[in-house]
């Protein structure tokens, strides 16, 4: 009989905000760490969400026996719900992920309906073939875990996404002793977070952000409103010290905002003495030096509390000149153009603001170059697959263990599904597993793929030109004249000519066209020459002949 | 009678790649400085270009005496064929500028019929009522020059595009000379340039640059591809000079980097040693590391020579292992997903790629907020107004200005059409003049606005859904079954129990619409709710009843 392999099989994901999936299986077990999903790019056209492929999970369901998640970040667990509705396994998270799973489950209506267990980064936990143990991380949500993994090919560690901070919001530092210890015992694989690794040096400590806030807060002589992703408790926490030390009280504007600090409280993840926290309907009463609010709106999402405001359409908060603005966060690629436009709308209103160019309010939660050699050195792996990144990351990720000693054949660069197999003699490429994007528009999963998205492409360009035919079906003859419905292409109310001359141009191909009934082709045909020609633009054109 | 005034009107662009212009009028003379054309942002779906909105030049075109273009890039000539088909006057240049002017005239079939004047940056203009000079100016590209008018009412200065490089490529230094010269005799009004107002410090030189890609191509193995703008011809100087030091030869590829570097060469700014040139056919029959290649594609533009071969769809250029691939230019913001997209391909190729996260292998062309000082400092105007830059930027710039020492209302800073008077009493503003965005979109310009725009954002969300009723005009009877035509909603092949309850719902709202010629509101209405019902989503939904 064959030799049991480890497959370790990256799900994968693109960007800060991917879609981060990793399965583990061995014998009868297979383990999940991560379930996230990924906001759509640009031309993913009218796209809700991107979720990773479930395929694989679905296949080998009878041995799913748990799903971890690292920590809160819908990146790695915002797919959840979609996956929990095909497969029954228990779910293990720390007390805040845990929080913030039950709030996604909630909006889904599966609260109650998933398994859920708590653990602690101490935890030690037996998962079928899999002996699993867990590290605390330093990241920029708390109550992030590392996982490790073993069986009987070996020890794997999952870093999840981490930075080495010495002095972290939360006290709470990466656990190198941990780390060390596993590394001591014998690493077989490490798969690690490679966000930064484009990025020299260290990731600054959280503690800068502190020292800026501080510093932003005691100057400013109206309020400070400062933005951050609601789930950035850490950051929120900083607000809060902050106000605390400057004797302001804080506003928490915007639902998932209000959610989160609701939850973190409950939880003990944010202290917030009761006197300092203020509803936003109260801001007014006090004198603008003694309010900070804090809200959500670092990415230009549209609707979002701090675009609101900056587009004077928030109800209870207006922009004055005198007021300081924070964004608390570096703009995701492909949310530039929101992000400055949110920026020079915030300017027109004579607001003074902070942001990443300008004042060190912000520091990645991610480990950078110099960091992923330290933790590469003290896993100590035989091999090492970089995870957690674009595709050029995984490279650079790759290049520094070389680097730092691991042999380039022990150093496995793979994307979306590709699954790596250990046994006894080593490890090598297994199968490519479906790991393609999945689309979510509306209640459709899967349903929107390349058809619609090329449609959606050419109708964002140019509109469409529906054009309908009646005829008689007994003689052919043309009733009436042919009917346009055309939006997005030309200003319909200044184009009467071009309408009435493309329905000429209709009638003409018609009455040339032998069989009348199947004149769709032509029409389509002599219909793009004329639009083109009159416009040089491309609609699409989609010509209906009824017969009655 | 009242005094003249001279006016200042900036119509003003946004980004790196604005639609740069602004006007200067004085009694009978109007003077325009630049003609920009802008790149879309990602929401002015379909469009083309974004040119100034030229209403006001037009309307005084008996005044316009000249037009004066400091530089080559698009964003300062590129809106000149559209003004030039609406107007008639003088177009001042220098030899390289005029020579990319006419490159896009020419594209426009308009090339002799424009009154084109070559200048050099030391030549004094009687332009109306105004006295012309220039001055040389550093930037990212030669023979770039900034202009002072004089008129009765003072002196006006605009920076053109510029920074201070003491060691550029060409050897041309900004002429801080004639600057402090100009300063000397005491400048009414400042213009600068506001691009780089968050960056502090000073811009480096290109000289670093030169060393960035000695140090490249010296190590490479392979052979080394060179990406920048077309327009660059500096950084192609950079490319060639590399090639010769390090013995390897040049191929430039690419419909428009190929025709600057001819015109370039031929007009005398650009010395590419005859031997060392090489056509993109003879790149295979030398060994890779006898070559170099130039070519476009740094912003990731779909049709661009590096994006295709990136994608493996380039004819003549395949990427192989051992290849450098360097990126000479800086994301425009907006632009970053496509970037990002094209270096993992270029990563997944195998290709080794510098780029300006790793590698100093681009310095910005414009000047940080020291330089940004020291051109205050020189010019000492008495007015200064922020130009060329986004709303924050100009924000930004004005802060400066106070800093060294202009009161703060003697700063204005101004968007789009808004209009400086001076007199000999002071500075105020004056009228607001049309100076919004006007789109290009194929043939037609300024067609396309809000109304095409939210169509064209409705469809590519959710697509569209017409459906057609057919009915005897007597009696009001459905003929046949309703018809749907839709795009972009569903993917129709798997929705075919979609459609058939979709027509149900229509017959039904039909059925119980008393007048039926009239029940195209009521079947909107039924469909959207059923349609959003059945699928969460929102398709423009387009009824037509049609009587026969």
């Amino acid at each position: 009989m064959a030799e049991p392999v480890l497959k370790v099989i990256p799900l994968s994901g693109v960007g800060e905000v991917g879609r981060n999936m990793t399965l583990f299986e061995y014998r009868d077990t297979l383990v999940v760490v991560d379930c996230g999903l990924m906001f759509p790019e640009a031309d993913m056209l009218g796209v809700d969400l991107v979720i990773p492929d479930f395929e694989y999970v679905i296949e080998h369901k009878d041995k799913l026996k748990g799903i971890i998640i690292t920590h809160g970040h819908e990146d790695h667990h915002g797919a959840l719900p979609y996956l929990m509705r095909q497969v029954s396994a228990p779910v293990f998270a720390t007390p805040l992920t845990r929080g913030l799973i039950e709030v996604k489950l909630k909006e889904h209506g599966l609260l109650g309906k998933v398994d859920i267990h708590t653990i602690s980064a101490k935890d030690h936990l037996n998962i079928g073939d899999f002996a699993l143990e867990f590290f605390h991380v330093c990241h920029s949500i708390p109550d992030a875990i590392g996982v490790a993994l073993t069986c009987a090919q070996g020890l794997a560690v999952h870093t999840g996404e981490y930075k080495f901070d010495y002095t972290p919001t939360d006290g709470q530092l990466t656990d190198v002793q941990k780390l060390a210890e596993l590394g001591g015992r014998g690493v077989l694989v490490l798969l690690s977070d490679s966000t930064n690794s484009e990025r020299p040096g260290y990731t600054p400590s959280e503690s800068i952000v502190a020292e800026a806030f501080e510093n932003i807060f005691r100057r400013a002589a109206g309020r400070v409103i400062v933005s951050t992703f609601a789930s950035n408790i850490s950051r929120v926490q900083q607000v809060i010290d902050t106000a605390v030390m400057t004797d302001r009280r804080v506003a928490v504007v915007g639902r998932s905002m209000v959610e989160n600090v609701r939850m973190a409280t409950e939880l003990g993840y944010l202290r917030a003495p009761k006197e300092v926290l203020l509803q936003v309907e109260q801001v007014d009463k006090l004198p603008p030096r003694k309010v900070a609010i804090v809200c959500t709106g670092t990415q230009g999402e549209p609707t979002s509390a701090l675009v609101r405001m900056a587009n004077k359409e928030h109800r209870q908060v207006k922009i004055i000149p005198g007021d300081s603005v924070i964004l608390s966060a570096t703009p995701i690629p492909g949310n530039e153009e929101l992000v400055n436009r949110t920026l020079n709308n915030l300017f027109r209103l004579g607001a003074r603001v902070f942001y990443h160019r300008m004042a060190p309010v912000h520091v990645s939660g991610h480990a950078s170059v110099e960091e992923q050699k330290l933790m590469i050195s003290l896993v100590r792996p035989k091999y090492f697959i970089p995870i957690q990144g674009e595709y050029r990351h995984l490279v650079l990720h790759g290049e520094l263990g070389r680097q730092v000693g691991i042999p380039a054949e022990n150093v496995f660069v793979v994307e979306n599904g590709q699954t790596i197999e250990f046994n006894s003699r080593g490890a090598h490429l297994g199968d490519q597993v479906p790991g393609g994007y999945v689309f979510v528009d509306g209640l459709g999963i899967g349903d929107v793929g390349d058809v619609v998205l090329r449609d959606r492409h050419t109708l964002a360009q140019d509109g469409f030109f529906v054009v309908i035919v009646t005829i008689n079906e007994q003689n052919g003859e043309i009733i009436g004249e042919p009917e346009i419905i055309s939006r997005g292409f030309v200003y319909m109310r200044d184009a009467e000519t071009l309408m009435d001359n493309a329905k000429k141009v209709v009638l003409e191909a018609m009455n040339a066209s032998e069989h009348r009934a199947g004149a769709q082709n032509t029409i389509r045909a002599v219909l793009s020459d004329f639009l083109y020609q009159q416009t040089k633009r491309r609609p699409m054109i989609l010509p209906l002949v009824i017969e009655v």
